[in-house]
């Protein structure tokens, strides 16, 4: 394996009726801000059991933070922190509301020029302060309950950044997994695809010896096949919702990235689908990755081959039949979670495809563990999905 | 599984030729206290490394640590650091030296009165403060590198008795797997099962449907049965000793106890032997789990037929036929290692048995996950391994 630096000092506190623990967490004279999204959490009686946790502190609150929260909102935000003097943000929703609370927390005190720097300059270097984070997470997804990273859309040019700084990470995150008793059902398949690609991402690339790392990402890519559907077919299952909701969180916690090589092709062509398309982080992903799995086969052979072995129990035929065996597997369990997996199922043109083409030519550089993808292959691989 | 709360601020430098990245860990201006165990580190050249990295820097030496560290060794320590005012501990070493170190980390500040009181008391409450801590760690085994668990041994009394506190954690630890290279067999082969049964301790208990952390505890397993016995046969391998070195880290971080209850009886039956005989630690948990396994099958039925099947392959035979299975493979692995697993082997008498029954009488309580193992049981497991 590579050599590799690990720290992650989230404080995570799970399991049932944890919300309230809150007030423990948070020192009594802060002047707290609860960031929110659509305002569901009003509805689930979430957003009463932290305002009852925190009482008499008052909790400021800065609601309507989108899915794929934008830049532009995100900047309203911080001038309210700067404003009320704001001194520690509780992140109350998904990974959205926390990914737009990281942001907030670091451009509040950002002192370089343009907060965009922070995205357009992706992170670490640019961060070198930040609010500190509390999170009550209410959606098992995006794993940013236990690292550093946030993905930002800025809507005035449909762009689709991500930032990563150890000054993010949030000091406490609660995970109730009660909370996911109340989902819709495309949130929660939305979810299982979102963390099971997160692993792929740190896992289907090429050998290094890292047996470790790579034993830890099947155990959660089999307890997400195993769980997953059980949480969808009955929401109130809390042990399946529990199992799903912590394998989540170990999905993109950087520990199974340790001394790996990783990829992320799949999502930064996926980001680019939702940016002009609008289409769901997760959903933008199922759609991808089987084809950077068909076009890279040879970049990522010896782990198909083990994925498709030791994940899915393929063990005979060619090395291109168990290939195309593992690439199938993987689009029937994101299909029988309700996600289609081909653009035509999106209605996206043609012209999008041309379109993304141009932004990775402009953008310059190469996607993947070996950093190969060039735009033409961009394009390959987003015909073949079509 | 079981609500949890888990942080692990522990900062991990791993790989070849990270020793001197120890410099950017110690603020400037600390004053230094190294402490080492017998001298083998001048021998590896690994002082050598951490001296020259922290140069110009004055650095203040304690060595003589001994393997199950003394309490009365610790205690001189605590004066020299009081004495010469110092405010940060590297250790370079084992997990003895490391473990020394938390203790005089804490007892240096402890303001209560004896500081036995913090391992009388097992840890927590009492240690309300303790100097920072840094590890360069030689050995793989203890898990103690990302922890914050210590245990310690009054040699006047002949107890050894662990505590725990978070305030003990190492700020970082540096772990180069080529330290490896020069350790005799004996080391290596009491970190492999050590590193071992630190796993089994939080795994083979009972199920409470966590498969996240089973599935890690069996990764941890698998790659110590397959990489453990390459370390011994080849102590140049690299990559053999980064995977055993990351495992035994991994075993022993708090992850895979996350909601799930835990056993520890092998260890404080173990603990006895060490403290009458002088066993290495390692030697007694390979002496007593056999035991534990056999007569507490019922208690451990489900997971010991689990670790059985997706550790050992055993699937065919009546539950208790493929138990036995389970154990006999646990005994051959152990003794293929140069582990002995009768106290026979280690010459220990009958008196021996009939102490260790009589202390646990006398401390009273009860081991294992369900607090259901009494003296006279204790006294029943070590009959079984004579």
């Amino acid at each position: 394996m590579y050599n590799f630096e690990y720290r992650n000092p989230v404080k995570v506190i799970f399991g049932k009726d944890t919300i309230p623990k809150v007030a423990d967490e948070i020192p009594t004279n802060a002047k707290i801000l609860l960031t929110y999204g659509g305002g569901s959490i009003k509805r689930t009686g979430v957003y009463e059991q932290v305002i009852n946790a925190l009482k008499p502190i008052e909790v400021l609150e800065f609601g309507g933070i989108e899915v794929n929260p934008h830049y532009e909102t995100c900047m309203k935000a911080v001038e309210f922190v700067k404003t009320e003097k704001i001194d520690f943000l509780l992140s109350v929703g998904g990974g959205s509301v926390l990914d737009a609370t990281k942001f907030i927390a670091a451009a509040a005190l950002y002192k370089n020029g343009d907060p965009w720097n922070i995205l357009s300059k992706r992170g670490n270097e640019e961060v070198q302060e930040a609010l500190p984070i509390g999170a009550v997470l209410t959606l098992p997804a995006t794993g940013s309950e236990m690292n550093g990273n946030a993905v930002i859309t800025k809507y005035s040019t449909l762009e689709k950044m991500a930032f990563s700084s150890p000054k993010v990470m949030p000091q406490f995150s609660i995970l109730d997994p009660e909370c996911i008793f109340t989902l819709p059902d495309k949130q929660v398949a939305n979810g299982i695809i979102d963390a099971f690609i997160h692993v792929i991402e740190q896992y289907l690339t090429f050998d290094v010896n890292s047996p470790i790392q790579d034993r830890f990402a099947e155990s959660i890519l089999t307890t997400l096949i195993e769980e997953g559907p059980k949480v969808l077919a009955n929401r109130k299952d809390y042990e399946s919702a529990a199992n799903f909701m912590w394998s989540a969180t170990m999905a993109l916690n950087g520990l199974i990235a340790t001394g790996v090589p990783q990829d992320w092709a799949t999502h930064m062509i996926g980001h680019e689908l939702t940016a002009f398309h609008g289409i769901d982080h997760a959903r933008t992903l199922a759609i991808v990755l089987p084809g950077i799995m068909d076009i890279k086969r040879d970049n990522k052979k010896g782990k198909l081959l083990q994925y498709g072995q030791r994940i899915w129990g393929i063990t005979s035929g060619t090395e291109d039949e168990k290939i195309d065996a593992a690439i199938s597997k993987t689009v029937e369990f994101f299909e029988s979670l309700g996600l289609p997996t081909t653009l035509k199922d999106y209605d996206v043109p043609n012209e999008t495809i041309a379109k993304i083409k141009i932004r990775f030519e402009e953008r310059g550089g190469k996607l993947g563990e070996k950093a190969d993808i060039d735009f033409n292959e961009v394009e390959e691989i987003l015909i073949s999905r079509m």
